[in-house]
């Protein structure tokens, strides 16, 4: 079979899947992430077994040890995977509640009413949790899924689309609601990008080049962030203390996350008392890449390029630079920013107020770490990334925003007149 | 200066004009559409002049009725304009409204505020009036907006496009927060389509070639909807007079839009019944095209082909269809629909239950007309139009629709553990 065919057959049985799911109750729902998790379980000698095909061809290949790690299945990420699911099982469902109802001047009552996407389709890379975690959120939130991981997870992927292939069997969800692309020839993913009558939403996960591909060849909807270069402003009326531990929080905790700070803004009335604090980073490990001014009164810091100011680290390295006031603060975020987090450290109520209206990203903060940036974190339960576009979700998308709604009429005989 | 020229800084000013306007006060913005609503009276004359050379031209190309007559602007044109913008001023300011605010254990204050999308650009054809209504909506939704309508009402739109800037000066909001493309080269609606850096949503209105175009252009996400193949299912238990007010409406009261309805589907054992209300609308001028068990019993009706079916007449003609049950005219709609509104007529419970669940339409009704989907008569005052696609709005988009959410988190020195 053409590559053509089976990618027009997996959109054409996931849409069709998609309707019957639409309909499928929670419970069912919920019964069969609680088999996928139970086969994961059931089955992790084999996985594992599979999981170290993908690893010996990745060591061939020469594959970074960042990237082994990524790609690596143990007990532990199986664990962690069951648990998602049966965590998932235990969230809300979206599908069929209402986001407010009223009455028209003509007795008509109108709702409007939570409904599945459609079909999902998941573009990612290495990390074969994925593949759990991505199904088990569109599962629970009614979407029928198209999951086409990269080439050196084959092995671990099909795998864990043979669990939950076993576990959807033992119930009434249809089968092809969950889809795992076990071929790996290059061509399936945009083909997949061109299935617009049957997928309704592409993500992509994984680095900025894989989802600029994506971005540009799609012809269906992309929810997607390029990249995190989060800001933390230590204020003029800034509590030095308080600011000194989100920053360090912000930037130590886990470098290599989307919601970790890359730079740091401080006020020129601050600097010298927040000084120690950015010592105390240094003294943990991070390189400082300064503007000149700091450079001046901190000279183990490296003089920041104009680079600095726009990169990701996903690293032990910061960027710091003194600005005049809260104005410069938010034109430096606008410019250099990635409208992903940000947050000011304050205790001055204009400024916080000012802060969380005029910057524009997914989350603002006002004394908090940006590391909340996070489904968890702001209470939505799992989530499927982080969305740095503002059509659809804006921010962190949980269960909720893989659904949409239609409008629900009940009516005695209205006409319009 | 090239087009190429004109559109990156068209882009580049609209960005910069969304910045300042996200932030303007909703009385300011209210101002300005008032200003807007006075120049249209103030300048009718010059309006209506400007739009004898469009006509004029119209005429000479050849255009027909339909199409000059959506492109003449008379008195009643322009007062419509001015109270549309009127009423525009009179909603609720959807921006910094909040969905919702929540603690966390952490203490950590989570609320989800609307925001403005940021650049809006617009994309239509013909009727002038789409310049102010579609301006009006989205300075309202805080949006800078990017105007580009046919070259066919070039100078209507010039003439529009002055007492947009006149109006606007006379308040705080940055003058190119509305910005009228005023070349009527024809790259400019694809050098539109790829200043993705700049414009967040694209929305066109039109025939359904142009929104093809637009799709398969756009680096930009879309919204739109192709076209209304809108249904009445008549069923078993319906009341079958209400049934009759209902599909006359439906299709008789304006047939030329969107919602009217283009297929009645009626059940096998209520047809004799219903019979007499198909002949009333066949007797108010509409031609009846039936399947062919509908032929048998009604001679005067033209026999359906396959094409009948999925035809969008936004005309005084019915396709009408015998079916078997609610199953067979659910799976006729899930078949031939374009997810537009699909309404049923019935007595029972169960099957308006079912119909409201299961049919996939932005608007669902059950014993009302589907010409109630409509922002202004669903209760979300003015619309911008009808989306049919799932992504970000289904159905009716008013101001809301035009917003999104971002994250405000209030702390007090919260940390990640």
């Amino acid at each position: 079979m053409s590559v053509e065919t089976i990618v027009s057959q997996l959109a054409k049985s996931a849409k069709n899947a998609a309707m019957e799911l639409a309909c499928c109750s929670t419970a069912d729902k919920n019964q069969a992430l609680k088999a996928i998790a139970a086969k994961l379980t059931d089955k992790s000698e084999y996985i594992k077994t599979q999981n170290a095909r993908d690893l010996e061809e990745a060591r061939k290949n020469g594959l970074s040890d960042a990237m082994i790690d990524r790609l690596t299945v143990g007990d532990d990420t199986i664990a962690a995977m069951a648990a998602g699911l049966e965590e998932v099982a235990g969230l809300q469902d979206p599908v069929g509640s209402s986001d407010g109802t009223w009455i028209r001047p003509n007795g008509l009552e109108v709702s409007r009413v939570r409904i599945p996407l459609g079909v999902i389709g998941i573009i990612y890379e290495s990390r074969p949790n994925v593949t759990i975690d991505a199904a088990g959120l569109c599962l629970k939130s009614g979407n029928a899924v198209i999951l086409r991981g990269g080439s050196e997870a084959i092995h671990s992927n099909r795998a864990l689309a043979e669990c939950i292939a076993e576990g959807l069997s033992e119930t009434p969800i249809p089968k092809t609601a969950i889809q795992v692309v076990s071929v790996t020839d290059r061509d399936v993913v945009n083909l997949l990008l061109k299935q617009d009558e049957e997928i309704d939403l592409i993500i992509p996960r994984g680095g900025e080049s894989l989802i600029r591909f994506v971005v540009q060849n799609s012809k269906i909807p992309v929810l997607k962030h390029y990249k995190g270069v989060c800001h933390v402003y230590v204020d003029l009326t800034a509590d030095v203390r308080m600011a000194g531990d989100i920053s360090f929080n912000a930037k130590v905790q886990r470098p290599g996350v989307c919601n970790a700070m890359e730079t740091l803004l401080v006020h020129k009335e601050t600097i010298s008392s927040f000084l120690p604090e950015i010592t105390r980073m240094a003294d943990a490990g991070v390189e400082i890449r300064g503007c000149e001014q700091l450079c001046q009164i901190l000279p183990s810091a490296i003089t920041a390029s104009e680079e600095d100011w726009y990169a990701e680290y996903q690293d032990l390295i910061c960027a710091v630079k003194i600005v005049d006031d809260i104005d410069a603060a938010m034109a430096h975020i606008a410019r250099y920013g990635s409208k992903h987090t940000e947050a000011i450290v304050t205790s001055d109520y204009g400024c916080a107020e000012r802060f969380l209206k005029e910057v524009d990203s997914s989350v603002v903060l006002v004394n908090a770490s940006t590391r909340f940036n996070d489904g968890g974190q702001l209470g939505l339960g799992a989530e499927m990334g982080i969305s740095t576009s503002k059509l659809h979700a804006f921010g962190p998308m949980g269960l909720k925003e893989l659904t949409t709604t239609k409008f629900v009429v009940r009516g005695s005989g209205q006409v319009r007149v």
